[in-house]
């Protein structure tokens, strides 16, 4: 991990790049972090020091240009990797990731889906053909993608990351219910924890009507 | 907001919640904020702060009681609340959410879902019938849900938000891309971004290889 770069802090980068695009969609070309904050409800020193974290981008005084931080936290980011990813479980939940994110602007391209339904296996989804499990291996062997999207039954993903882990994967977005807890120290793991943030939201109702 | 609790230790009860499940499932009875730390890889004095905002729940030296400790922040967090939901949106997405997401397990209880296609309303969709659009209004006026889960497309939920809360919705799952910005004090809205967690993943990858 870069130093002195928290988790807390990388986490709150995508926010940025949301909310600069929506400036710039308006047209706002320079923005100080004390507008900022009260835009995206944290305090100008927060802003400040998150900034800090990459070197600062800006005067202090004059604002920041919001072309320039935007294209900046993009870079940190890695938008334009375009890491291999495939997307393994083409349920429900896959098919509306296939189709839905935009994998592109993030980093990504999308290159495989598969799944073991033979009614799914060679559909057309997100424009590509569902390939069958049996094919992973091979294919992976071959285009040797970075990421690998889970999006099938708790009980199968442990198995599977495992075997995706042994072909090369680095990365894992993982939609399957509960953390994984993999030995391998390898591998990035990006939780999806949708339960979590409904249950958040229950205690904050409770928290507002009580 | 309870007096002194952070939204950012809100959202860690969940976390908290999934991890004794597991401690449980796995017969564990009683653990030690460093034990329980060193699985979650929070630090001892954060979980005993984190705990300490809702009273403590443990005796330090003694460990708390797994058992006792989950169902109190189960009560916390309101899961027994039976908020009725309303799913807007029953596509790919709302479909995996409708099928997939244990409401009632989580404070809520799933009573009607709604889209504007014609050949989606009508179908069952977790065991129950897809309403159309056109009957929301008259479904929340009878049935008064808490909460309404957006599964609709970005262009569409500001406008469906608003007459949801017009209608006395007080909570939102918004599955819709971007922040919705809303004018109204009277409704919490939880965000789900996929695309920051994608991005997170970009960023942590790119990070570990380079």
């Amino acid at each position: 991990m870069r130093e002195g770069i928290s988790l807390a802090v990388v986490r709150r980068l995508p926010r940025y790049y949301r909310f600069l695009r929506e400036l710039m969609a308006n047209d706002v070309t320079k923005i100080s972090s004390k507008e900022l904050g009260v835009r995206m409800g944290y305090s100008a020193s927060q802003i400040r020091q998150d900034f800090n974290c990459f070197g600062g981008f800006g005067q202090q005084g004059y604002g920041y240009n919001v072309d320039y931080l935007y294209n900046e936290i993009g870079k940190i980011l890695g938008v334009e990797k375009k890491y291999k990813a495939v997307i393994v479980g083409v349920g429900n939940l896959g098919h509306a990731i296939a189709g839905h994110i935009n994998f592109e602007k993030r980093g990504f391209r999308l290159i495989g889906l598969f799944d073991i339904r033979q009614d799914i296996v060679g559909q057309e989804v997100g424009g590509k053909p569902v390939m069958h499990m049996d094919e992973l291996e091979a294919f992976c062997r071959k285009n040797k993608p970075t990421v690998a999207v889970l999006t099938l039954p708790r009980d199968e993903a442990g198995a599977v990351a495992k075997q995706l882990i042994e072909l090369g994967i680095k990365g894992l977005w993982n939609f399957s219910n509960g953390d994984l807890e993999l030995e391998s120290d390898e591998v990035i793991i990006e939780n999806m924890h949708l339960g979590d943030s409904l249950m958040t939201l229950c205690y904050r109702i409770t928290d507002s009507i009580e």
